[in-house]
C-alpha cells in the first residue's frame, strides 16, 4: 500500500459542489487501497475576505501582537475547508478525519504571517492511517512553541503538503492545481508550448523563481531538501479518470539526474515582466562598493534580482541590478539621495519597461554553446540585449519589454521545444 | 481593581463598525482600571452560514465523526470574531490578546454539538490580565480530552462567558444583548411592562424557560451553581455612556434573597404559544402508567413541558401534557398507534391552539392567595382555564391562544406590575 499526499488549491475547493468532486477523487484513490492524506487550501476568496476584515480593524502599523491575531483569523479558512472535505468523504462512505495544523501538531517558528515549519509529529496521523482513515490536514498554518497559531504566508499550503509528505515519507506528493503540469513556456504566448513529463528539481526552482507560477518556490525547496517526489497535475479532469492514467499525468519533479534528462539541453523558457532595471554609473571600483550600494536597498526591504558588475575602466565601473517594478521609483529615490552622495558615483539611470527572458535546462551544464545560441537567436530577431546573467542551469537576458513575446517564441523554436513533447522521449 | 467578564452577542459583533464600537466600550472599562475578559459571539449570520455549508456536504444521518467535523467548522466563526476584536482594541492602543477555547483551554466532554464544560484552566488568562492585557476568549466552544474541538450548542456563548467568569471568580459577568434587561413581561404585548432592576436566579430560570428569551437557560443554571453575579444589559446604548451609569443598568440576576425581593409578590408574567396540549383519556389508574405513556414519547425525542394527572374515577384517569407545537402531529400519531393499544386507554384528544401563561415570583412562596388572584383575574376577563400547573415560584395556566394578550395584560395590571418600576422600590 502506497502513501500519497494530495494537495488541492482554493479553486478546486471553491464550492460545495467542487468539494464533493475532490472527495470523489480522493475516494477513488482510497478505494484503490492507497493510504491517503489530503491538504486542501481554503475555499477560493475566503482568505482574502478574512484578511480584508482584519485589515479594516487592525492598527495602522502591524505589530507582533496584531500579526498574531491576523494569523488566528486567516487560519480559519482552511479549518472550514478540511471539515467540509471530511464530511463529503464520510457522506461517500469513506472514513475520514480532519485536523487543524495545531492538532497534528505542525510546529513552526513564531514569525507570524511568514512562519517556517520546524517539525511535524506524525503519530496521530499514522494511527488514523493505520485505522483506514483518510486524514485531512489544514494547509498554510501551524502552531508555535508558545501555543499560538501561525500561518506560512501566501501559497503556504503547497509547503504544508510537501512537509507532511516528507514527515510521513510519502511515496509521492500530488499538487492538484488549475494547470495540468509544467510547460516549456507559457502556452498563452507560445501555443506550441509542451508539457514536460518530468523536470528536475533545480530546473523547477529556476522556472518558479522566473515566473512560471505553478508551485510556491518554498514548497519546491522543501521537496528538494527532503527528496519528496512531487507531481503537479490538473484538478480539472473529471474525478473518475482512470487512476493509473491520473497517476502518470502532469509533471513529475525529480531529484535524481538520469540519462533521459540529459537529453534535453534546454527544458523551458521562463520570463518575467514585473522588473525594472537600474544602473549606478561611474562607481569608484573599490572593495565594499557593492555593499555600499545594495546595503541601503536591502535595508529598505527592496528585493533585488539580477545583479551585474562589469570590469572597470579608469577605476570606475557601472553597477546594474533589477528590482520589482513596484519598487522602481522608491529605489531610484533612495539611490539619488543616499547612495550617490555616499559613494561619489556619477549618476543613476533606470528603465522600467524591460523584461527578463531565461532559458532553463540542466543539460546546459554539459553543453557548450547554449548561451551563444540564445544570443544569436535574439540577434536574428533584431532584439538588443541590455543585461546578461548566467548560472549553471539558466541564462537570463534583460531586453525591452515590447520584444518579450517575440523573444520567447523565437527561443522556444530555436531550442526545439516546439517539436515532439519532451514527455515522449 | 475589579474583574469583569463582558459577553457580546452576534448582532453586537455584526460588522467591523460594530466591532469597533464594542472595542471602544471595552476600552472604556479597561481604562477605568478594571481587569477585563471579553467573550464575543461569532459575527451575526456566520454560524448559520458555516452550518449550512456543512449540512450540504454531510452524510444524511449524523454520526459522531460527522458531528466532530461540524463542530470544527462551526467553531471558526468565533475564532474570527475574537481576533477582530483584539485587533480593534490594539488599534485603540489597548493591549489585547485573543484565545480560542482550546488555547485556554476550556475543557469539555466529547458530546459534539452539545458539549458541557468540565473545567477551565485560568493560568494563561490570569498571566495576561496581570500583564495589563484585555483577554478575549471564543464563546460556544472548547476542546475535549482527545484534543478534538467541541461546541456547546446554540447560545453557548452565554454559558462560556459565565463559565469563564466562574473560573476567574469575576466580580460580575455582563451579558450585552439587544434588550436592555429583564421585563415584567413582553413590552410588545403590554406597553406598561417595566424593566426589573434585579431578579432572583430562580425567577430568571422560570422566565427563561417560559419564553423570555433573554438568556440561555444553561448559562443561568451555570451562574446559579457557581454564584456568578450576572447582569443583562443593552449593547445598543452609545459606547461612551458613563461607566458608572452603565454598570448599574440592565437587570442584575442575584442569588441571595434579600428583603427587597420579598416585597414583590410577582416579578413577571411569562408566556409561550409554541405548545400544544394532548390528553390521553380513560387511562387505567395503576402504577407505571405515566411511564407507559411518556416513555415512548421521550424515546421519540419529543420534549414534554407541563404534565398533569388528576385523581381517578372508577379506576380510570385522564393524563394531559403539552409538547412543542411542531411535535404535535407526531405525538398524536405515536399515542394512537403505540400507547392506546398498550395501555387500554379510551382515547386521545388534543389541541394545538393553546398557550401557556405563567406568573413568576419568589414572593409567592410566602404569600397565600396568589394563584387564586390569578384565577379570579382570568375569570373576570371570561377566559376559561384548561390546565393548571404550579411550582413554588410560578403558577402556569393553559388557555385558548386567542386570549393570550388579554390574559397577559390583565395579569400584569392585577399584580401591580404596571405601576412604579420594581427597580424604584
Amino acid at each position: 500500500m502506497a502513501l500519497f499526499v494530495h494537495k488541492y488549491g482554493g479553486t478546486s475547493m471553491g464550492s460545495t459542489e467542487r468539494i464533493r468532486s475532490v472527495a470523489q477523487r480522493v475516494a477513488k484513490w482510497a478505494r484503490a487501497g492507497h493510504r491517503m492524506v489530503v491538504v486542501p487550501s481554503a475555499m477560493s476568496g475566503e482568505t482574502n475576505r478574512l484578511l480584508a476584515l482584519a485589515k479594516e480593524l487592525a492598527p495602522a502599523s502591524p505589530t507582533p501582537q496584531s500579526l498574531r491575531e491576523q494569523d488566528a483569523i486567516a487560519s480559519t479558512g482552511e479549518q472550514v475547508s478540511v471539515g467540509l472535505l471530511a464530511l463529503a468523504l464520510q457522506a461517500q462512505g469513506v472514513p475520514a478525519v480532519s485536523y487543524a495544523g495545531w492538532q497534528v501538531p505542525i510546529v513552526t517558528d513564531d514569525a507570524f504571517t511568514k512562519a517556517r515549519i520546524q517539525r511535524i509529529d506524525d503519530a496521530r496521523v499514522r494511527a488514523d492511517l493505520d485505522a483506514g482513515k483518510v486524514v485531512i490536514i489544514t494547509g498554510f498554518q501551524g502552531i508555535d512553541e508558545a501555543g499560538d497559531l501561525t500561518t506560512l504566508g501566501r501559497g503556504g499550503s503547497d509547503t504544508s503538503a510537501v512537509a507532511v509528505a516528507a514527515a510521513l515519507r510519502a511515496d509521492e506528493c500530488l499538487i492538484f492545481t488549475d494547470v495540468d503540469g509544467v510547460y516549456t513556456t507559457d502556452p498563452r504566448i507560445v501555443p506550441e508550448a509542451r508539457r514536460l513529463a518530468t523536470v528536475s528539481f533545480e530546473e523547477m526552482l529556476e522556472m518558479a523563481s522566473l515566473g512560471s507560477k505553478v508551485l510556491q518556490i518554498r514548497a519546491v525547496e522543501f521537496a528538494g531538501k527532503y527528496k519528496v517526489p512531487l507531481r503537479v497535475l490538473s484538478s480539472f479532469t473529471s474525478w473518475d479518470i482512470d487512476l493509473q492514467e491520473e497517476a502518470q499525468s502532469g509533471t513529475l519533479i525529480t531529484f535524481e539526474e538520469d540519462e533521459k534528462m540529459e537529453k534535453a539541453v534546454v527544458s523551458g523558457i521562463a520570463f518575467n515582466r514585473d522588473e525594472a532595471k537600474i544602473t549606478v554609473m561611474g562607481v569608484p571600483d573599490r572593495p565594499g562598493i557593492a555593499f555600499q550600494i545594495l546595503g541601503p536597498v536591502a535595508e529598505a526591504n527592496i528585493d533585488v534580482d539580477v545583479i551585474i558588475q562589469n570590469v572597470s575602466h579608469d577605476g570606475r565601473t557601472d553597477f546594474s541590478f533589477t528590482v520589482n517594478r513596484g519598487d522602481y521609483a522608491r529605489t531610484i529615490d533612495l539611490l539619488m539621495n543616499k547612495v550617490i552622495p555616499a559613494t561619489g558615483a556619477a549618476q543613476v539611470i533606470g528603465d522600467a519597461k524591460i523584461c527578463k527572458v531565461s532559458i532553463v535546462g540542466i543539460g546546459m551544464r554539459s553543453h557548450v554553446g547554449v548561451a551563444s545560441k540564445m544570443f544569436r537567436t535574439l540577434s536574428e530577431e533584431g532584439i538588443n540585449i541590455q543585461m546578461i546573467s548566467t548560472s549553471e542551469i539558466k541564462t537570463s537576458v534583460v531586453i525591452d519589454e515590447k520584444y518579450m513575446e517575440l523573444a520567447v517564441r523565437a527561443l522556444h523554436k530555436a531550442f526545439d521545444l516546439d517539436a515532439a513533447s519532451i514527455a515522449a522521449e
